[in-house]
């Protein structure tokens, strides 16, 4: 079964697909896409929707994650913030993918055992459970990190029934 | 010519439609999108997607009109405005439809002649511009606002060439 993770952002939006197999999590792609090229606000929303719309369309997730909605640091950047989010998620509603939210700490629990993970801890904890070597990005790090703490989530769930 | 106002809400989002005929604006078409119905944010969003496209297919219009981003009360609530507009932005944006954006305080300036004019003021103004009876919601009046603002402003450009 595959997972898309994303992590939506007016600049970059990051995005990383894994395979849950069982109790293993392989990974499968990641990437981010770049709509700061686009211009202006309104102009990057179809760079963003078209790029998760064809994301979609290249792997057929079965189910995706995002972080939940949270308090960003100010008004404004949670308003530019909105608009990718609101893109990104509407592409998924679209494609009929299912959708999980999970908060900014579930996911740095998931991922590093602890809700206040810094960024470098995500990233280096992201490439241990997925056996990566060299640079990852960390639009696709977030990304793969929600797409993992997905599978955790919905193998405790399996676990449950 | 018609233009298209718009006023995102992730509850409730507005539009209105007026013709510009020379100087003259004249009413065409009100009402709003109601999202609030179709359950948590993220199920919202198509609701107010396709309810824009469908407003876009029956008017044509021309060219359309949206406040520009501004500092919201909270966070939060700038998160969730920014879902709304994200989505409705691109709606515009997919159509081709031309998108111009006015600061809040421009809109009210422009339908009540001062920028700090009340929500009953710019509600009441939007009615005797339009020659308008009986009730006006308040999301339909704001989006016929921006519609307005936007006349004006393209009339005053048209006499400066």
């Amino acid at each position: 079964m595959l997972i898309l993770g994303i992590d939506p952002g007016s600049r970059y939006t990051g995005y990383g697909v894994v395979r849950k197999s069982g109790s293993e999590i392989i990974y499968v792609a990641s990437g981010r896409i770049n709509a700061a090229r686009a211009g202006d606000l309104s102009e990057r929303l179809p760079v963003i929707y078209e790029g998760i719309c064809e994301i979609i369309e290249e792997f057929e997730p079965a189910q995706s994650a995002v972080e939940s909605i949270f308090f960003a640091k100010n008004a404004m950047s949670s308003l530019k913030l909105g608009h990718a989010r609101g893109v990104s998620l509407l592409a998924l509603q679209m494609a009929d993918v299912p959708l999980h939210e999970y908060p900014p700490a579930s996911v740095k629990q998931a991922v590093a055992g602890h809700g206040r993970a810094t960024k470098d801890e995500v990233n280096r904890m992201v490439k241990m459970t997925l056996r990566l070597e060299g640079e990852l990005a960390e639009d696709a790090a977030d990304a793969l990190a929600v797409a993992i703490c997905h599978c955790q989530a919905a193998g405790f769930a399996d676990r449950l029934k």
